[in-house]
């Protein structure tokens, strides 16, 4: 089977789960990971093997010119990295969160690749990403109705690191707790930093865009080991879809899945760092993707195999 | 809204249900029906008011050129219609449901398509179809692992054609109950021909490849009157997949919906006529399709929606 060689850009949470499933894929080759230069020689065990770079020159140079980069950096960061590497012909697979900052950060990175010739797949992990095409297809499946996306229980990481970074916050976890109807309440819990109280942190967090429109309890923990309970990675989503087909109504769609959440987007960016190989120049988001193109192998043995 | 114009070829269970549906559709023009000459003016309220035909020609010198053609005749005559269409240059749409002859159909249909410079979107129901698309994104998902998709408990529009074509059958409906773990028994009631006996008939239908891998029961009504009690649409699939991603196992993925059947098959047909007119000429199956191009509108407005 022919390989694509692939660059992990950042060993956290996403990019050591992505060299596990960039390793684990029959058709993936991959080059080596490149992190920042105070991070090298830190925890090299989630290398696997792999080569650490301090940036891509380097990789480059020692590995050659990889056919796409899956960027796991900070969610926040991830239009600026893109668009850049876009803009010099490096195909890019993200899994950008922000969701209202989507529609505007794909015209940008859509500009960018068109420069460059390059192929981008962003906002690609499970919402945004793969629960996009459930929503889509239940849409078209029943075009009148209603869809709730119901999250968790689970520990959310990018509200998870949208608390890390309010001030007064030495370290937080944020829970999400689904209510029905698509609403959810968050639980967060947090280590404050030496002089900072509970009561102001939480009004700092309340007003953060990632908080302010959902019911929100703050418990504090006394330190990290304290705060390591909630550490777990396990997530979900009960999508659930009533509506008509036509002028037919009680059409019942559900999807259920219960996952561990960094392994689920990093799979996904694998397979979209495979479609990236496939599709035309320009900026995707996953519900702009054939499916096929996510899967190993051969046409006709895939549709044998799925249709 | 710019509007497509839809033909529906043929007026039965599927055909009936596309006509609702594309006059629900908000960017849907539907032409008329194309029905055999026998049929022209029986069940009439099917036509909620569209016109019929007895042949394309005659639509089209009335209404002008339809840009798809939703075939909705017997599900065995689906390749050669489409084939001679397509290399008409009329694109089609279609829920051909024979799974083991759709790759051949498929290389068929893709020739056809390419001569005449049409889009052919085949096997484009809900299985095949959207349960395709399914089975394709679960495994992109979680790449290790099995999937299981159960049907039922609902009547089967294709086991109950083929039952009804069994020699000695006057008329036949096929229930399909999960049994788990993917497989299935069939439950067909069957009303005999004058001088057929149930266990002849039973052995007939055992021996049609559509029966021969299940388990199966054949209860014998006396007439149709009696077979009515099992004429109710109503159907569901249970796809459930457990695996990896990447090198973390238990990923849990399950999808369940309750429908009534030829509805959904319908709209799907219409959200693929959609996508029809957005696809480059050649034939492709519903993993092949972007999501996005099954929904009306303009892309960003779909991307703010859905991703």
């Amino acid at each position: 089977m022919k390989k694509f060689t692939l660059a992990v850009h950042s060993l956290g949470n996403i990019g050591s789960r992505v060299v596990e499933a960039a390793l684990a894929a029959p058709d993936c080759q991959c080059l080596g990971v490149i992190r920042r230069a105070d991070s090298l020689g830190t925890r090299t065990q989630a290398l696997r093997g792999l080569p650490e770079y301090a940036d891509l020159a380097s990789l480059e140079a020692a590995q050659g010119r990889p056919d796409v980069i899956a960027l796991c950096g900070p969610s926040r960061s991830i239009p600026q990295t893109a668009e850049a590497l876009l803009r010099k012909g490096y195909n890019c697979v993200d899994s950008f969160d922000v969701h209202t900052d989507i529609p505007q950060s794909v015209m940008r990175l859509d500009k960018a690749a068109h420069e460059g010739g390059a192929v981008s797949i962003t906002a690609a992990g499970w919402d945004p990403g793969t629960d996009s095409v459930m929503r889509a297809l239940f849409e078209a499946m029943a075009p009148t109705g209603t869809t709730f996306t119901n999250f968790g229980r689970g520990r959310s990481m990018g509200h998870s690191v949208a608390a890390r970074a309010i001030a007064g916050v030495e370290d937080a976890v944020s829970i999400t707790i689904p209510l029905g109807g698509g609403r959810h309440s968050r639980l967060v819990y947090v280590v404050l930093k030496a002089g900072e109280n509970l009561a102001d942190v939480t009004a700092r967090i309340k007003a953060d865009d990632y908080f302010a429109h959902d019911p929100l309890e703050v418990r504090q923990c006394k330190d990290r080991q304290e705060l390591a309970f909630a550490a777990d990675q396990s997530h979900g989503v009960l999508m659930e879809r009533t509506g008509a087909s036509g002028m037919t109504d009680n059409q019942i769609l559900k999807f259920d899945m219960r996952i561990n959440n960094p392994a689920l987007t990093a799979q996904v960016l694998v397979s979209c760092a495979r479609a990236a190989t496939r599709m035309e120049p320009g900026c995707h988001t996953l519900i702009e993707v054939p499916p096929i193109k996510l899967l190993p192998g051969e046409r006709m043995d895939i549709i044998s195999r799925m249709v």
